[in-house]
């Protein structure tokens, strides 16, 4: 039985649901694929970089205790690797959607040190997909980002694995959480300051909310999607997004009772160019349309290829565990390919 | 280059839809996959059993014109088989849903002969999918059926390819096309038999209109999705459907007046003793449901997991070219695994 050795860089609300994921499920995994593995690195700011090729006590450091290992300096992530023996490099650090930066950096130490990356970031997508791919073949290496958009929902290794020969020709869909769940709480009675207000008391909303509000989320998710599933690099800037600021309570109220509520859509579209436009907005949606009753923090895509006219795909109630499962997949198809 | 030959019995809807679309993507499977394949057997009633392993004129069958190649006899499906030195059979004829027959026979000779096997019919999947499974495995060979419920949409790839390491827990939907649209078109205000007339007018109701509408399509779609996805065989007759044949159109329009519309809801659930419980019957749905707002021949489901709570993936408009993508994509997923 071939046994993996996991390095998690990031222990957040993700790095620690995974962490847990992995060690209920692995029992299972063993059983159903004949696939073995330990968590042999652990890396976050407040841990510092920890390594143990006989792996780590992850159950005492999700307890607040301490999970053994020798600590690595943070300006030496290869040595952190080579110490871990990594097979797979688990990303799940805060990082700028501007850069995509510093997970760039680190998924590409993944590569180069001769791991598996697996990330539940965007930014890398978004500003380095080309780049990480070519050196992933060139390595011999998986590169996956299944979480990088709606969570552990599959969308990626569905068009990579379940759809082969088509061509997507566009997609629209709702895809930030927080404006949704803003829009949804507006519809209930709240102005948009309270309705934001409410969305971080729920932990949803950032203490700045900017980046959800004001659509860059959704554009960085929509030029994810462009840029792996249409083939056309697509950067949120050329999406240009407007968000959910203008519109007020009454506004959004008024449009649910004459049956069209407002929904942040994005959307993206070959174009006979062969580029891709795409945009980010607030838009009335038809009562009937399948977008108009997502409400809260659910998610949906709609996608329309040559050969299949419509497939929609929606997630509802997300949590911290639908997200892990996105780079627990991952591993397990990469471990599956082997 | 591996070049595949490809035998095609059946010549319907699907099977003449599945062979233009062979021909349309041809070269963009060469040029994606590296992949070539010809077609070298075609049978079906009225063209009889043709075979050559140089490559058939479907092109000229689909025109009603002679497809060349040499005619066998129909007991002699292994001699077609060799004559056309198929490396994958497609199996698109039609069958008993209550035995499945003569389609799991048909499927069976292809794995005796050394090919992958692939259908778009149920029958085989509720009946003998153990059976074909484990001769399948013991022969080297690939079992693929994803046609089998809801067309080309990707259910049985998106669960064994994108789902790994997932417990499903259960699952409920709309599965059956025709009686959706006569609920439909009995909201809209027409009776239960004018509705039946309309779905037959339009081609998508039967002659014989009984499997349909008194659940026994939904229940063996059912089953298929339970056997499959839970690993629990479960039988049609256990399902024990319920149609809509007792609904009047007073009944089906004051229920959708009142925002709860009536489905032909499928559900199954994975049961306290480890088997599996499974019901077809009209309920009504709650407005705010994805499911009260597919309407006419859209079909959806919702499938609830361990590490994903709930994902929704549903179907738009299909048309015999999306059920002909379901073995195409079939195909495609075997070839490129090879």
């Amino acid at each position: 039985m071939t046994t993996y050795h996991l390095a998690l860089l990031g222990f957040g609300n993700v790095g620690r649901a995974l962490a847990q994921l992995l060690l209920d499920k692995a029992a299972e995994v063993r059983e159903r694929y004949g696939l073995d593995y330990k968590i042999t690195g652990l890396a976050a700011r407040r841990l510092g970089w920890l390594a143990d090729p006989n792996g780590l006590d992850v159950a005492a450091a999700l307890a607040g205790r301490a999970a053994g290992g020798r600590p690595w300096e943070q300006s030496d992530i290869r040595a952190w690797l080579q110490a871990a023996r990594a097979d797979v490099l688990f990303e799940n650090t805060s990082m700028n959607p501007q850069t995509g930066q510093p997970a760039i950096d680190y998924l590409k130490a993944g590569l180069e040190h001769g791991a598996h990356i697996i990330t539940a970031n965007k930014g890398p997508v978004v500003h380095a997909f080309q780049e990480l791919s070519a050196l992933a073949r060139a390595k011999g290496q998986g590169f996956r980002h299944e979480a990088a958009v709606m969570g552990g929902t599959p969308i990626f290794s569905l068009f990579r694995e379940a759809l082969p020969g088509v061509q997507l020709q566009r997609f629209r869909g709702i895809l930030n959480s927080t404006t949704n769940l803003i829009l949804s709480e507006m519809e209930a009675g709240l102005s948009f300051e309270a309705a934001v207000k409410k969305a971080q008391d729920l932990g949803i909303a950032e203490t700045d909310p900017s980046a959800d509000v004001d659509g860059w989320d959704a554009a960085v998710k929509v030029s994810a999607l462009a840029t792996v599933l249409m083939g056309v690099p697509v950067k949120p800037q050329a999406v240009n997004p407007t968000g959910i600021r203008a519109l007020t309570g009454e506004q959004v109220r008024a449009a649910r009772a004459a049956g069209q509520p407002y929904k942040l859509i994005c959307r993206a579209e070959r174009a006979a160019d062969g580029g891709v436009t795409a945009s980010v907005r607030p838009e009335q949606v038809p009562a009937g349309d399948p977008l108009a009753n997502v409400n809260g923090p659910d998610s949906i895509v709609t996608f329309e290829m040559d050969t299949l006219y419509s497939l929609t795909v929606s997630e509802q109630r997300p949590d911290a565990v639908t997200t892990a499962y996105g780079p627990f997949a991952d591993f397990l198809g990469l471990a599956r390919r082997a």
